[in-house]
């Protein structure tokens, strides 16, 4: 590679890099002596101690013996390494993972070929993820900046990248981003494919996708794209969309349907396909390439026509032992979101749904960020496993480094949101902390425990940048005599008062009992 | 004023300001010579031929008789003229807007003495609407900087503003933006009645509150936030919380209750005030002083105890003729929203719900824009007729320009979601052209169709600028060979040709048919 790739490295502001029976947590040390760890995605990147080589890659965090897949060995019962690990780094049983595994409810996007990344899982029963899609295009880009990326955004906390490069180099780019990424990583191979036969669709054949799989399967991609439910059948209900259909996968494999009056060869060898990843332990994610492209045609006879057809893949690749995840919309309004997750659960046999936002409008470009992080709150807090975020450039150009911690950010937000709703252990923990320290003025802990340090810091500071201010009873928004947290602690030293005179009167009773 | 005001003036991008009976709107002429006509909140600062003379404050837009409050000429089936003017505002019949102001269930604040503001209505059966708090705090800035941010929130979407200044001259600040304001402005009385007596909540009296009020009544403000729901029997509830009393007005009323052991004067006066009010037509906002600080104290003892006494006030106000609406919390998890509504309209008699956010967790300082739509959005689907805004500086500082603007988009995206989801007339209209002009390529139309033109071009010519560009069948995210929606217009051609061969055929079928 011509470029020097530069990363960033060294640990989160206010955190060090923990290891708890060797799964790696942030830990926020507070100004009160206590602790508080967190999920952490970042890998050895925000390590004081690890020496980073991208030249040489990340040390292998695991042994991979190539005896089955996760799938597989969970029906047999087996926790493997990976969900001990797992069951670490969730705070749950090692048997919960083990059994949401064996139903085909989680997934954990593994290939043996990349034993570099820290297990995860995916599935309700677990905090819900992020993936960060990355990689270049024709226009612009390249792998210094791609792989910047990846380290940025598992930095700011995505569960997994998606290389979705159709620009030069794309086996090399993948590499470097393999070689190095901490989580796993999912890439579009249709795209390679697409680039083999000179970008024509109609040049596809299956002999070229197929070695293109077998080639990333090689290298280490832990889950992959197929629109294989894309049937020659549901062309024809899009043609009166607004938006016809704007999943690139999709709209490749159409072209390729029509203009030979096939089947689609994704659907047609299917099983061969099922055969390739069992070998890896590659998990599908089955691609929604009908899925809305906007307001208009949410939740439309394509797009449930194709959602049918993944469901007859599911069971297919399950018999085969490959593990499987389902893509989702896109474009929703509110109040029909909650009917993707309903009818996903029920054709798909549960397995985990992996949703494109939702975006809840598209009169927002250049704040799809925001936008799809409320779609994105609402279905995960239905039962969605992992959200793949959308960042501020969405339908306007590629993302940038800034682009890609926005979008990173505003979906972590989504998560989290939707743990808080669904009640998952330890998440309410880290609100409690931080609004703790929010009331007894701990500006440094609120910061550090925060999803974002640097720019809470940074804004705090923009108009209070002096020490003794992170201290203060009072920040700039409302002045030292308008500070209701602060009146609030003498309205509670003032109610302690007043406990200790009625004490002190023999416990007569001064105040009415509210009744409600 | 010795500081020069600068306010942002002209035309938002793409647009032109257009008048129908009167009432003015925000026309998107497109480039296939159709055009939108969108709600337009900006008053004369965006109409090309309008002369600006901030010291001589904004032309009259109504003509104020005196006569009666909104509420109580509605009563008597009378249809206002501010009412006929907001039927064409929101596309309604004036019959509608008349009869939900009479039952209640939607304010029009319009102060007699504010005659510069152009009439808006706040209900669930109408558009969602937004409000952006500017004002000034002791730590800093200026009446220029604050009139500056009144125009610049007004130019991006807000319907309403509250003027929450805590600093230096609060009525000269105040009658700037009053007099240049095109939009209701709201307050908080009790903040200038705090300066009034230095600052300790233990010297406030009746007398210099109500004082205040009669002095902003005289001014124009069009609607006062009012604790009067603070009573001393709730303050025990707060000792438990994790973030104490986080409303200002909430902790100065609870620090006089608790000083003097007397219940709130705004309780105990509240008959007066219903007089003065309505004498003016000022709306009142009832506030919820007790709203949860943090996720941990959602939904408490504390909150819906006083959400109780305005349902009481609420039927107080009204009989004395004085328009309503019930400020709302603030933080709460997603699961808990929905019960704010419901409790809401069943204590309060369906008045119009002010929500401020509320933020959906609170671990993104810096974020809060965000963490705050998602709970605004889901709030306004629930039923939440008017959505204060929550700028990223939240907890933080006070925001700036660039903040004011980025919490008014992300509140447009939240209310303008809830429409979609409701329903609401016209809302899908706007998503539907937009999405038609992204998916033929018309760039300019998409930008200017959206809520913030500026970004959207911006974010797209970052990487390609050229004027071809604006008509090119791509853009740097995917390139021009992997545009799903230049394909997608491929397929829909094959699509075509199929079907002629198929007419020429004589009707044989050639695809099956899906059944689902």
């Amino acid at each position: 590679m011509s470029d020097v790739v530069n990363v960033t490295t060294g640990p989160i502001a206010g955190s060090t890099k923990v290891y708890r029976n060797g799964v790696p947590f942030r830990r926020v040390n507070l100004t009160t002596g206590e602790h508080l760890d967190l999920y952490d995605t970042s890998g050895p990147y925000t390590d004081a101690g690890a020496v980073i080589d991208l030249e040489a890659g990340l040390p292998h965090r695991r042994v991979t013996r190539n005896r089955g897949t996760q799938l597989q060995r969970a029906r047999a019962g087996e926790i493997t390494a990976e969900m001990a690990f797992i069951a670490e780094r969730e705070g749950v049983s090692p048997e919960l993972v083990r059994d949401e595994v064996a139903r085909g409810r989680a997934v954990i996007p593994a290939n043996h070929n990349h034993p570099e990344a820290e297990p995860m899982i995916i599935g309700k029963a677990f905090a819900v993820k992020i993936n960060a899609n990355i990689g270049n295009s024709a226009v612009t880009s390249s792998i210094a900046e791609e792989v910047d990326k990846m380290v940025w955004a598992t930095r700011w906390g995505a569960d997994t990248i998606m290389d979705l490069s159709t620009g030069r180099d794309i086996h090399q780019t993948r590499e470097w981003i393999l070689r190095n990424s901490p989580v796993p990583v999912g890439t579009v191979p249709m795209y390679q494919a697409l680039e083999k036969v000179g970008g024509d669709p109609v040049k596809l054949t299956w002999e070229v996708y197929r070695d293109t799989v077998i080639e990333q399967c090689e290298q280490g991609v832990d889950y992959m794209t197929v629109h294989a439910g894309v049937l020659l059948r549901h062309i024809p209900l899009t043609v009166d969309r607004v938006t016809g259909i704007v999943s690139r996968g999709g709209s490749i494999m159409a072209a390729w349907c029509l203009a030979h009056h096939r089947e689609s060869f994704l659907y047609t060898n299917f099983e061969e396909l099922c055969g390739i990843l069992a070998r890896y332990d590659v998990t599908f994610s089955l691609g929604d390439g009908l899925r809305p492209g906007s307001i208009a045609d949410a939740n439309d006879a394509a797009q449930f026509a194709e959602l049918r057809t993944l469901g007859e893949l599911t069971g297919m690749a399950k018999s085969h032992g490959v593990q499987v995840m389902i893509e989702g919309p896109g474009h929703v309004p509110m109040h029909k979101i909650v009917e993707n997750v309903r009818l996903e659960e029920e054709l798909c046999e549960e397995a985990p749904f992996y949703t494109l936002g939702p975006l809840a409008t598209d009169i927002a470009p250049a704040y799809d960020h925001i936008t799809s992080a409320i779609g994105a709150a609402i279905i995960a807090q239905a039962g969605t496993a992992m959200l793949c975020y959308v960042t501020p450039k969405e339908h306007l150009g590629l993302p940038n480094r800034k682009d890609v911690k926005d979008g990173v950010i505003a979906y972590k937000i989504a998560a989290h949101a939707a743990d808080l709703a669904k009640g998952h252990p330890g998440a309410q923990a880290r609100d409690d902390a931080l609004s703790k320290a929010r009331f007894e003025f701990r500006w440094e802990d609120q910061f550090n425990l925060s999803l974002d340090p640097d720019t809470a810091r940074e804004f705090h500071d923009e108009t209070l940048p002096a020490t003794p201010a992170k201290t203060a009873h009072f920040c700039s928004m409302c002045g030292p005599k308008f500070c209701s947290m602060r009146i609030s602690h003498e309205v509670q030293e003032a109610m302690k008062e007043k406990s200790r005179e009625f004490a002190d009167q023999g416990n007569k009773v001064y105040l009415p009992v509210v009744t409600s």
